[in-house]
Order: structure tokens, then sequence, then C-alpha cells
């Protein structure tokens, strides 16, 4: 191995193959702390030719690879496991925001570009790239691709597959594939883009992307309306998508639970209404015209929702601050929820028509066979996806709850299946739920995937012991 | 072979084993009469079933099959070659609407579904199925999606991969894969879907889908622009975007020779406007608020558009029958293109940022080598997706014209290639562009796909001599 690493550092440089144990430590441990990983070393090349040189030395020397990007990942798809044979392969060093179009409403980027220095970028361009999550001030775009990142404007722009124009990919071979087309339309053969896209690395190393871009909107707000139940926040979904068409860029349900944890531990923080009511909706539209057509438009759909009883009280945020004070609200649940204590993350997708019936019937499954826990139910409604949490009964130990994990998960994602709903919406599959998810997919299925993933990648060096 | 069709009429009943050549007929020439193949015989399924049984019964005689929807491809896509040694597997029994669910959005439909049954079906449920394009009375969804169907309406809902959320497939092993998921977020493993969208039936065939519906727009209106330029209807096009966001749902382009072919075949049809100008744009709105703020925004477009001298004249339609004569104009180009005489197609997009550009060298570069040949350039500028079709010179016989077609195809596509453009926006390649394709992907892009049929189907059974 002397030797394989000798090339490679003639191939990067010294100082870009990290073998000291201090060097590659932040590159082990994935970003929730589950997993603490080993490697032969961490490799960061320079650009797509570099990564393709790098990973056909590793095909010859059959040295497993680990693509990395920010490593915030939720599922461990991005460290490698115990054995100390693979390499790292960070992508980081690939940052280089290639070509803006804004006629052609295109950006072609690095793998390796933080998201949002792409969201910048296309800012001063005049244009908007919409992907938008969390991480987005570490994550890359090569880690977004290779995840298929959601996030909070899926229902009106789509996830990152429906956001990726091109690819540009170096193969477990180590060719590197030019697929960096900016083109709405092409039918040219098989769509290797978005057979790359979602396949969280095992089957090649995404270095480039040609991405959509689109005109920026006049004016972003939001409404907070208040509900009694789910079904009504879904039919609440179907009449704002009938009266602001596409201009509906979110629509967040969070229950009573969620949005008293936030205003339990941060004080400052208030909802607008005088009293508390069962469910809340979030939504936020982004006009073309003007904020003052904005404010008419919710205002139109909040009273006709009031007039038929579908929502019991609401707010339209009447300028550009007021609407960052209701999104606080919704950003704040997941770090209420970790002041409260341990919780099990569910990230699951269901028919937006079945979103009451699940949540109900999931929630009675769980309370008769772990009484006191509690529910911690939000997540983005109009794309189905919700983020279905459940904390600790009040005054049990951490440790105890914990060691329940795997039955909790059992109930939801067997509950999950029932309603034809997805165990992984927009986290993916990585160590984490690499196992569970052969107890949901069918034979048919797993065995189709086996097969592309060894026709791609017959000595099964990228990626080992993710997805599949 | 007696006595494998002896099976095949025991799955289905002997009545849709069709053998005689009379019955055959209709299903061995492509739609635009170019390829006139044999077959064993034409099978008729009832269901995925049937299509599962009949698929293994060849496999074990290693029989090939060509599936076939409405047999409307542009592309010979979907008939047997000479040989008389495979099935054609019609799909048209299939015509079942499965299930419509309104507040998901969702519609699941047979694979043999007429498209225009599908639009219905969901206008009944107060939803929109928005792909629409020419053949729409007789090409089916599984036709639609195995080509990756365009049309009028992708600047806004996508094409038909962006519309399609799951699918069910039959294997060339002859297995049913049920993928067909209502999910708008499912991260849990490799993309099969899209691996079968756009495949044109050679890695397996589509039996079932789950298509995406949207609100019904409450006005559809139109506008007429004239331009002198290419890259004046480029810059007109960034305006619309801007202004109208996403209500933006066509934006066509159409040059003077086109509209001039058109108002010499249909007399009856007239342009709005006293002068002849260069280019024409045609767009489109669907206001989710009232027909007064549709015609209110394309009026506030194009007063600006004026003011910048970008546009040279204009109507806006002030009523839908107003704005289906605009989009008859549209409509009739081909029909006037035919009745001039044989002309050669292409089907071609480019970077919307260089559309001018390439038009302009292309047509130099045709004028040259091809004196007086006419060029009739029009399509879904929005996309970027433009119809570049060459009619003969005037006087010229069609038999002298078409035999220059592959050098006429050869100018056209090395201009496309040259501008990073793709030879096969919408059409596929069936069997007329297969062997134009290997000019221009890189052999890693080849390797990729040969690797990909390989694995999916091994005994190389499925739809032939298409894109492969």
């Amino acid at each position: 191995m002397t030797d394989f690493l000798d090339r490679c550092r003639a191939l990067t440089g010294a100082n870009h193959v990290l073998t000291a144990a201090d060097d590659m430590a932040p590159y082990l441990t994935d970003w929730r702390g589950r997993t603490t990983g080993n490697a032969l070393a961490v490799i960061r090349p320079a650009d797509a030719n570099e990564v393709a040189a790098i990973v056909k030395l590793c095909a010859d020397a059959r040295v497993p690879v680990v693509p990395q990007g920010g490593n915030t990942g939720l599922v461990a798809g991005s460290v490698p496991d115990r054995s100390g044979t693979a390499v790292v392969l960070s992508l980081k060093r690939l940052n280089r925001i290639r070509a803006i179009d804004p006629l052609n409403n295109t950006i072609t980027v690095d793998a390796g570009c933080i998201l949002e220095e792409v969201q910048n970028a296309a800012t001063a361009a005049g244009r908007l790239f919409p992907l938008s999550l969390a991480a987005e001030g570490s994550c890359t775009i090569g880690g977004n691709l290779a995840t298929n990142a959601g996030g909070t404007a899926v229902l009106r722009y789509g996830n990152m597959r429906e956001l990726c124009l091109g690819l540009e990919v170096v193969t477990p071979q180590g060719e590197k594939w030019d697929g960096l087309r900016g083109l709405r339309k092409d039918n040219t053969g098989y769509d290797l883009r978005d057979l790359y896209i979602g396949a969280e690395g095992t089957l090649g190393i995404i270095t480039g992307a040609v991405l959509k871009l689109f005109p920026q909107p006049k004016a972003c707000l939001t409404a907070l309306a208040a509900l009694r139940t789910q079904d009504d926040a879904v039919a609440l979904l179907a009449s704002a998508q009938a009266l602001c068409g596409a201009a509906l860029t979110g629509f967040e349900l969070m229950s009573q639970f969620s949005l008293a944890l936030v205003t339990k531990h941060f004080p400052d923080m208030r909802l607008p209404f005088t009293e508390e009511h069962p469910q809340y909706a979030l939504l936020e539209i982004s006009d073309s015209e003007s904020e003052e057509h904005a404010t008419a438009t919710l205002e139109a759909l909040m009273s006709e929702a009031m007039e038929r009883d579908l929502v019991t009280d609401a707010v339209v945020a009447s300028s550009i601050a007021q609407s960052r004070a209701l999104w606080n609200l919704r950003e704040h649940i997941t770090l209420a929820q970790a002041a409260e204590g341990k919780h099990i993350k569910h990230d699951v997708s269901i028919p937006i028509s079945d979103i009451g019936r699940f949540i109900g019937e999931t929630d009675n499954l769980l309370a008769q066979r772990f009484p006191g826990c509690r529910m911690l139910v939000f997540g983005h409604l109009g794309d189905g996806n919700l983020h279905y949490n459940v904390s600790a009964p009040e005054g049990m130990n951490d440790a105890q709850f914990i060691e329940q994990q795997e039955a909790v998960n059992r109930v939801v994602h067997d509950s999950v299946h029932r309603f034809a709903g997805s165990i992984s919406a927009e986290h993916g599959l990585g160590e984490l739920k690499r196992d569970e998810i052969r107890r949901y997919k069918s034979d048919t299925e797993l065995r189709l995937m086996g097969v592309i993933k060894q026709a791609l990648d017959p000595l099964g060096l990228m990626n080992p012991g993710k997805v599949l």
C-alpha cells in the first residue's frame, strides 16, 4: 500500500494525501456522530482529472473509495467502515463555479462547491438557485446530488434531481464521463444522469454539474394558519394550490406539540395567536409581481378558508421581516426537540391524501406499545414528507429510551409501508438504513439494483456498505 | 415456434395472437411510413400479468419482443425489423384508469391508455394532466413514457419524465416490478423509474404508471409578438419568465417563412399584423386567478417589451377564442410544410442563449452547400427545442432532394454538436437515429449504456435494433 499511496502523492502532491490520525479524524465521523470509521488515507484531488486518476489507481490496487463532500449527511453515507482499507476521497477542493448562463438559466459548478456559494453566485447573476436546506452553509453540490437532496422549496422547484440538467462523473474504472449538458430536452439514450443522482456515490463519483436557475421572485411572503386536524391542512393545501398555482413555494405542517416545545425552550419566541390550536400550517408564496400582490393572494386564500371553517385563525405576514419571524418558528423545532432530550427521528413520505390517517394510526400504535412516548410531527406537507419524530416519555432516561429505537422504527416504518410510503424521503439510505430497506423492497427491485451495481462497479469498490 | 405460439394463445386467448398478414399489417409499419417490418405474431395481452407471462415465454424461447403502444412515434421505435423473428407486443388492451387521487394530485393508469383519455379523466376530477402533443388522440401513456415525450407545455410542467412519479415494469425475464409509488420524495435506492423512462422499451416493458396532476388554471391566454431577430426572442423569453414566473406555460418561436407557408396554403388563416416581420413568438400564460389577470399580465409584458424596442408589434388575445386562433397558426406549420412538398426534419435542442448563433451559422452552412434550400425553423424556444426543417429549393423535384437527406442531416447535426446540443430533443432514437448517435456520444457514454443494457437484458431480446 506504500506504493499505492506514493502514486497518489505523485498525483495530488503529498500534502493532499492525509494519513496522520489527527488529520484524518474530521473525515471519519459522520455529522450526527453515529459512526466513526478508519481509512488508509484521505485524498484531496484538485479537479475532475485528478479524481479520475486517483480512482484509476484505486481500481488497479483494489482499494475501496468513499467519496465525501461536506460530510453533513444524516444516514452515515460518506464515512468509511472500520476496516481501514478504504480511502476517503474528499471533493472539497473542486470548488469552482465554472460558468453561469443567465439566458439559458443554467450554472455549471464543481461538485465540491458549497450550496450557499452556488445560491450566491446565482443571486449575483440576477437568478435564483432554489435548493435550500439547513446545512446549506457547509454541504456540497456533489453531496446534494448524490443524495437527491430535498429541503424547503421542493413543492415548487422539485428535488435536486429536478434541478440538475447535466453531470460530469468519474466511473469506478477511472474514466471521466462528460454529461455536462445544459439542455431542457435530450432524448438520446439511457438516463445516466438520474442513475448517478441519488446513488450515494456507489456507482461513480460526481465531479461537476449543470444546474437549473430560475427568475428571482419579486417577493416571498408567508402566512400561518391554525387548524383543527391534519385533514384540514390537506384540504387547505389543495385550496392554496388552486388559488396560487406555482407561486406556492412552501407548505409546512407543524403539530401543536412541535410549536409548544419551541416556545418552551425559546421563551422569546411567540405564536401570533391567543389560543392553542391542534395543528398549524406555514405557507409561503413567491410572487413574480409584487409584495402587495403576494399579501393580497394570501389574504384571499385565508379568508376563503376561514369562511369554509377550514382554518380557525390565521395571520398573513405584511413584510419580509414578519415572514422571517414565522419561518423562525418552523426552523426552531429541531433545536427545541434537541433541548427537550433524546428522540428518535424518521424521515418518511406518504401519499398526501393519507397523511391524516397515517399519523392517527401510527400515533395510536406507538401510544399502545410505548406508553407516554411523545410524537412530534412536522414537515413538508406539500411534498407528503413528514419528520415523524418520537420523544421519550417525560421522566424516562435517555439510555432506556434509545434502547427501544429499533422497536420504535419497526412500528413507524411498518406503518409507512402499509400506506405505500417511503422510509427515506429525503435523507437517503447510507449505512444506517441499508439493512432496513431490505425489509420493504421487493426481491425484484433489489435484484435490479444489484445487477446495476454489478454492471457499473464490478469490483464493488465504490462506497462499499452503503445503499446495497 | 408453433409450440411457442400455442402457449401464447393459451395465455391470451387465440384471438389475441394475430398471425395473418392482414391482421398484423397495421402493427408493422411506422407512423411516418419509413419502415415496414415482419413479425412472428402480434400479441395483445389483457393486463400486466399477461404481459409478464408472455415475456417469460419469449425469454424461454429466445423470441425478441417489440413493445408497441399507439405506434405514433417519429423515429421507427415501435416496429419490428424485417427478420420476422420477433413478436410485436401491443399494450393497447391495457387501457384502464386504475385510480385518481385528487388530494395527492396523482392518477394511476395502464400503459395502453390513450393520452387524451388520461387528460379527460384528470379534467373530470377537477385537475390538469398537462402533457399535450399532436398525437394525443392516439398515442399511449406507455409510449409517452418510453420516449420521454415533450410537447407544448414542457416549459412549465416538464417532459414526461418530470410528470411521472412511479412505474410498473415487466422485466426482460418476465418479472413484474411494482414501482407504482405516488410519492414526491423517495430516496431509497437507485432511480429505476428514470432508467426505464426514455429507454424506448429496450430495458423492459412499462405496463402502468402513477402520473402527476396539477390544479386547473383559471384561464389560458396567448399573445403573438413580432420581432426582428431570434436573439430578441430569447431576450423576450427572459422578460416573460421574470414577469410571469411559472404562469408562462408556452413560448414558441416561428420564423417569417414558417407563417408565410401557413397563409399560402391555408388562405383563410391570417396574421394579425399589417406588415411582415422576420420572427414571431407565441406566448401562453396559464393564470391561477382570472382571464382579466392573464390579459393584464400579457399586456404589461408586451408594452414593456415594445418600450424597450424588443418587440416591433404585438397582439394579446382578449378571449379564449382569440387565443385558439393564435395557436392555430402555430399548429398549421407542419401541415403547410407538408403541402409545400418534401422536407427534411430535425428535432434538436440547443442551450437557449445560443439559439440565434446556432440558427445563423447552420442556415449559412446549408445555403452554401445546398443552394436554394429553404430553412423552416420553429419550435419550443422556451425549452431550447427547435424543429429545424429544410425544404427543397423551389423547382427541385422531391426525389432529387431526398437523396441529399444524409448530407443535410450531417450539416445540421454536426452544427448541433458544436453547440453542445442534442440531435433528438423529444422524439427519441428508435431505429432511425440509432447509428447517427454513435457519431456524437463519447465512447464512455456508449460503454455505460451498453453495460446497463447487458445487465438488464442479457439475452438482448427487448426491442432489438433500437437505441443501441
